[in-house]
């Protein structure tokens, strides 16, 4: 879902003092740490694992969404030591630390907001164990998605969430993030799929928290805790990852629908009967028109595309899942194309795949949303993305993750243009009021992270978030740990 | 899992010093409640949802487990507002508050271990909404299980987990103590089904915590930090279940077993092999035999019985599975028995469900452990039970949720005996012991509330538990909600 460019030339922001109104003020990355603090993180993880080179701090400055924060320093850490003597210093000092895999987040939640000390964990990647019996792997933060899920193959087991970066993103961000993709509808999100997890406190301690056994109801839940956190709670410097067996067939259909109120009711009922799509993603057609510029396919003329997967043990079953939900899709007024061969399978998830890049190209910034509603809110929630899209005058492609109802509507406009810029921030605004309307949530897998903080108070109370407060006042008393995110980049 | 009785009659335990090593002092519900607080209290919830009548404190003083503990009074509170005002109330007071379901708990959870005030929430017990597009449930905290899933019933969905006490236990109990049940090894427990919850918290302020839609990265994640918190973070008053479409077919096979390492080897080939059964129990030979004298059935000599069960959507699909599973079983030396019919069926089942009640039978007292393994370590943790039950010479008969590793060693004595007595809790400390020696955990699914409390330090490091500590702190300054459990019962 992310490009995954990091746009050093970037245009910085206009400075009217409006296009900004929701958003936090930019961390230039001052050069104000002490050369003590500098010295003793280089005796920590030693000169070749650190920089403060101004163009690596540019480099680093972004993650993959519209967000920028340069730090003062970049350490790449390479044990759960190194990590918790960093943090002691950064308590010491009182300076910033903010964690990152490879920054392919769409939030802004590794971009260091306040400066300081920017802890890349690409360093640590390893895979500890792969528990085959179990169904268990141990891992580094910095270890590939995709690497880890090659590394499973052999032993036909896998990691099922599957965000769209999989080829590059880390298993720490996606846990920071708690990432999905389009496997979620059956497989759920990494929270799902995170057993235990070794944490170093943002106070430097170190604890290992969760279990080897998929059940466990032993004191609170701080895996959970952890997950989603966006880096805010400390550093993860080891997950127990549950795996799960390999399913032996796929197959994959796509439906047309000329209605959006029909594409909504065919991926409820597919869902309500049981069916349990392993995919069930949609593009709008705006997605769509781009996709067949791009790729040069030929799509009929309709309002919205669904792609519905299914996976399982026997293919019978398969078929007879994917039979039951084309006569729905059919039933409800869709144009059903099954994919005969693995090829035309293909030929279907290349289009979706294609979705982010054919966008991209359209104009030269995008806000990429994340707003996702209860299913049968879907048909109206994408009305809203249209309405909005004509009150603003701003062209919102939407394409995503239908079966959960996680829409990633593109604002497409151009950054340079600071009026343009206002009204895509509005509109993202618009958007973001539209899906807790709905009875929806802001972010469904990329996190809060700075694009979203502004709209934080809108879908949470102010007690929940003292809560949250408190708890990450507990957890973290010097506030160290990769200020300004969440609720804190509100003015 | 438990026997629903609740043991007023009960002799109390020893006083030598020495059998409660472990355990915390009885509360005795001694009446030390200010008559202000009294008559607050009434004034809050009217005085037939309130008693102080001795043999009602008595009655409320137990759940399933071996605990007491009388509170001082009770409320049965009607409304959200009503619960909040309890709350407050206890915090000026300072006294505790321990909320309750249906006390079918087997760890003390429920048990008001400080006295003070039992909220018991049964009636709040209100199926508010069934959202059957987006298949959620809306309910109130005293809702028993098994009324949900009748109300289910007509639109084809249920709620997966199923606590053995599902025909009295409610829903606030089984988020509260993160309950399980058979169908976890496919399905998980209520942490995967639980989506949103308002709670009270400990302050008597009320948030509503989580969304609508499964997918949600928006901010700490509350709810599982609220579910398996056993009633010490907050009083659950609303809850958001996911629910799912009820398969359409279920086969069942039993299996049996010359060799403990056998079965445990037929374990986990079934699960790595992708059949997802949705149960995987076992019985030991000492369970296998008190449910032959109870019910009459006759069965193979062996050293455990397996339980498979498959559900699907397809019949043909769930038959392929499930012969593959025998076909597994048998290459692993066990015997199978393939239930033919819906009849033959409920005969299996109708063994599994004797082995609480068989052996409540054979002496009249129980310790019920619920320690959890990796299901590769599933024999070496029968073994180490055998062995404990020799050392101690206490009969320790087994049966549990083999495809999550969670077992129920019921310990077997007579607590008038105080000798046996005090063999009893240390056989249970040595069977805690060997779980986490072989890498598991204290509690797959009972929790740890009074029972596991003496065990607690040997799973959680001390940086963990002051986590734990802290995030309870921050929620409940003045320590009111259900105090005395989780680390807080030891000595």
């Amino acid at each position: 879902m992310g490009r995954m460019v990091i746009r050093i030339n970037h245009a910085p922001r206009p400075s009217d003092g409006k296009a900004y109104e929701f958003y936090p003020p930019w961390s230039q990355g001052a050069g104000l740490l002490e050369p003590s603090l500098l010295k003793a993180l280089e005796d920590v993880v030693g000169p070749d694992n650190m920089t403060t080179e101004p163009v690596e701090l540019l480099c680093y400055a972004r993650d993959a969404s519209e967000n920028f924060g340069k730090p003062d320093v970049i350490v790449w850490p390479r044990t759960t030591e190194q990590v918790s003597a960093v943090l002691k210093l950064a308590n010491e000092y009182k300076v910033p630390v903010t964690p990152r895999g490879a920054g392919t987040c769409l939030s802004g939640g590794p971009v260091p907001a306040k400066g300081g000390i920017l802890m890349v964990m690409t360093r640590m990647d390893r895979i500890l164990d792969i528990d085959v019996a179990n169904m268990l792997a141990l891992v580094e933060p910095g270890v590939v998605w995709q690497d880890l899920n090659n590394a499973l193959e052999p032993y036909g087991l896998f990691l099922p969430p599957d965000p769209a970066s999989g080829a590059v993103c880390t298993i720490g961000g996606c846990i920071a993030e708690d990432a999905g993709g389009m496997r979620a509808v059956k497989y759920g999100t990494f929270r799902d799929w995170v057993q235990a997890l070794e944490v170093v406190l943002p106070t430097g301690e170190v604890i290992w928290t969760g279990s080897r056994t998929r059940k466990c109801v032993s004191g609170y839940d701080l895996v959970h805790l952890f997950v989603g956190s966006e880096g805010t709670l400390g550093v993860i410097t080891k997950a127990l990852l549950r795996l799960f067996p390999k399913p032996k067939y796929a197959l994959v259909m796509s439906a047309f629908a000329k209605d959006l109120r029909d594409a909504g009711r065919a991926v409820f009922y597919v869902l309500t009967r049981g069916l349990t799509p392993s995919a069930a993603e949609i593009m709008d057609k705006h997605t769509l028109r781009a996709v067949s510029e791009f790729t040069g396919a030929e799509l009929p003329d309709c309002e919205a595309m669904l792609i519905f997967e299914f996976d399982g043990y026997t293919l019978s079953d398969v078929r007879a899942r994917l039979r039951e939900a084309k006569k729905l899709c059919e039933a409800t007024n869709l144009k059903v194309r099954v994919a005969e061969s693995e090829a035309e399978a293909s030929e279907i998830w290349e289009l979706r795949r294609a979705a982010s890049p054919a966008l991209a190209r359209l104009r030269p910034s995008s806000i990429h949303e994340d707003v996702t509603v209860p299913v049968s809110k879907l048909p109206d929630m994408l009305e809203r993305i249209g309405k909005i899209s004509r009150e603003f005058g701003m062209l919102i492609a939407t394409f995503g993750h239908a079966g959960d109802g996680n829409l990633h509507p593109v604002i497409l406009f151009d950054e340079r243009d600071p009026e343009e810029a206002r009204r895509a921030r509005l509109a993202a605004r618009e958007l973001a009021k539209a899906a807790l309307e709905l009875g929806g949530t802001l972010t469904g897998e990329h996190g809060i992270g700075l694009s979203k903080a502004p709209f934080f108070t809108l879908e949470h109370s102010r007690t929940e978030v003292e809560v949250m407060r408190a708890i990450k006042k507990a957890l973290d008393p010097n506030g160290i740990m990769n200020p300004g995110k969440i609720w804190e980049a509100g003015p």
